[in-house]
């Protein structure tokens, strides 16, 4: 059996100040008018049912997470504590569904990313499992082909063509790459076989556990009592004590860098991670002077500028150029394209500065 | 006896988001807790009851012009139907003053500058009376020493001194000079026996009446059925009818440009005419960076801005130089500071894209 696993964290800056700390990224309707973690959940529901669903969010945004799935049952939104990155995340997830299902496959998947056509997506879903059904050692990831020397992004290295599955090459990975400089990328994207690590992973639930044990021992041991608690009277006081305690690391750095029977599916799709204002606006329709814009909004002598009024109210831009203006929740955020690198670091700012309320 | 004629007319687009048509600038707190208005009335009132303060206002503005200023008779508001320049308005003004007080004197003035001290602006006033005093056929007009080269007033070439009062130079007037482009306004810069036209006057109610009969006569008999109304019932419907058909012309043009005998006080006090945003920071306290602030604002690697939050809610900039936000009244306004010269046609552009009720 499939299950699903959507990862719902996020601290809710990137988009700021659409987003905020209980109302993050996943949360909000940014390119149609689902929120994002609703269309991950349509995208993936047709290979899925709702049972076997289960969203892994943070403390702050369970609450409106459950509220966005009402047709969901409540215990399978699970709240951590405390953000502790994927793998911790993944062995949670990954016991709960062995422990349910011993044979059962899983699918671990961000809640915020835009993926079209979703039928694409699950014919990439259903080539995985396949993948697994030959193999149940494999650890599968789904591979972006790169566009651009992007340097916000980690790699896979593709080694040896495999097979084919439904028209979707799945290749040996020769090593993950960590976010390269911008002549590293530049290779990466020239040589060929580099692809976008887009942090959508299938395995068998048992597979990842193991590998986690052999890995990443003493996370593995950490996890056991946790998993032993989830759907018990004791879940929530065993996961607040001991999921904090866990250590802090992402599933490419803890498992699958070292992992020996890992393979990559190239992807069908358009693939968009959607992370900041710049990305969405490459969702947005543009006006004749390169504007992205979504609300009411004018503009004169304007150019190349994302342009966006959430409250109702008017932005009115003039004469300036490669600008990000938002007005959403009784904030206005004026930035130079260019600077955005520097929102997190703004936001996390704003307690310093009196404004905790707008964060 | 003296009697002060408050000009407070204008169309509410220099300060917009802020103004509005129905809330221009001279009605709104710019710098100062007191609205411009309110602080004009109040550097005057010390030289002039209350009774002879009259204001000359639009249609538009005459009711919240009326709130503003509690204390003055409801009668001394006037309410212009259509805007026609400040020469019909002189004349309007000079013609009720002279029906009550045949050999009274009166100051004209904006409703929207900022003048400081208070009480310098007042010696200037008194000055003039004494000028009048010893010839009541001069028109006097107050003149500021130009610090820069600026092409957006008009300016005042002085004459021979013929005296001073009160340490205030009194000179016979060359010409009145329209704006100048930037090469003339250097060379008047230089030449040091320039003035910026402040469009301040004091002269006889009578001195006036008779200069618009000798330069404009068209003007002034069409002004007198008018002036014959004011105060009986057939003010409302004589302005209404008759007001709009005047010609449209400032008093330079109407009568000081062709005047023998105009005379100019050089003003012994700091004046601004909060012409703009750009103008306003300049009364505005500013950060490290160079930005002048008002309200809710952070800011970050900005330099050179206008940042203004009216409404409670913040303003972020991040990364930019040089631009005007200003978020007021549901509306923001982003601009580039050395575009604000076109604020005026993207605001009269509001109602054919849509937003009216933003005007």
């Amino acid at each position: 059996m499939l299950h699903a696993i959507i990862m719902a964290g996020g601290s809710g800056t990137r988009f700021w100040p659409r987003s905020r700390r209980d109302r993050p990224k996943q949360l909000l309707s940014l390119a149609g008018e689902a929120t994002m973690l609703q269309q991950t959940v349509a995208r993936i529901e047709p290979l899925v049912p709702r049972d076997r669903i289960v969203i892994i969010t943070g403390a702050d945004q369970a609450e409106a997470t459950r509220a966005q799935l009402p047709d969901l049952p409540a215990g399978n939104v699970i709240a951590e504590p405390a953000p502790r990155d994927t793998a911790p995340c993944v062995g949670l997830a990954a016991g709960i569904v062995a422990s349910e299902d011993p044979d059962g496959t899983m699918i671990v998947m961000p809640a915020d990313h835009v993926i079209e056509p979703a039928e694409a997506f699950r014919a990439t879903v259903l080539a995985a499992v396949a993948v697994i059904e030959g193999d149940p050692t494999a650890l599968v990831t789904f591979g972006i082909a790169p566009t651009r020397p992007e340097t916000g992004y980690g790699y896979i290295e593709r080694g040896a063509l495999l097979e084919t599955r439904d028209g979707i090459p799945v290749n040996r990975v020769v090593q993950f790459r960590e976010k390269p400089d911008r002549a590293t990328a530049e290779r990466f994207l020239a040589a060929g076989n580099f692809a976008w690590n887009s942090g959508i992973f299938v395995w068998r639930a048992r597979t990842i556990l193991q590998a986690l044990r052999t890995h990443r021992p003493r996370l593995a041991e950490g996890l056991e009592p946790i998993i032993r608690a989830i759907g018990t009277p004791e879940e929530a006081e065993t996961l607040a004590r001991l999921f904090p305690r866990l250590e802090r690391v992402p599933i490419d750095k803890a498992v699958m860098e070292h992992a020996p029977n890992v393979r990559v599916l190239q992807v069908p799709y358009v693939w968009n991670d959607v992370g900041d204002w710049r990305a969405l606006a490459l969702l947005l329709e543009r006006d004749a002077a390169g504007n992205a814009i979504q609300g009411a909004v004018i503009a004169r002598d304007t150019t190349g500028s994302i342009l966006i009024s959430d409250d109702g109210g008017l932005v009115a831009a003039l004469g300036v150029d490669d600008l990000v203006v938002v007005h959403s929740g009784k904030v206005t955020l004026v930035a130079r394209k260019d600077q955005l690198d520097k929102l997190k670091a703004l936001v996390e700012g704003l307690g310093v500065a009196g404004y905790e309320s707008y964060l």
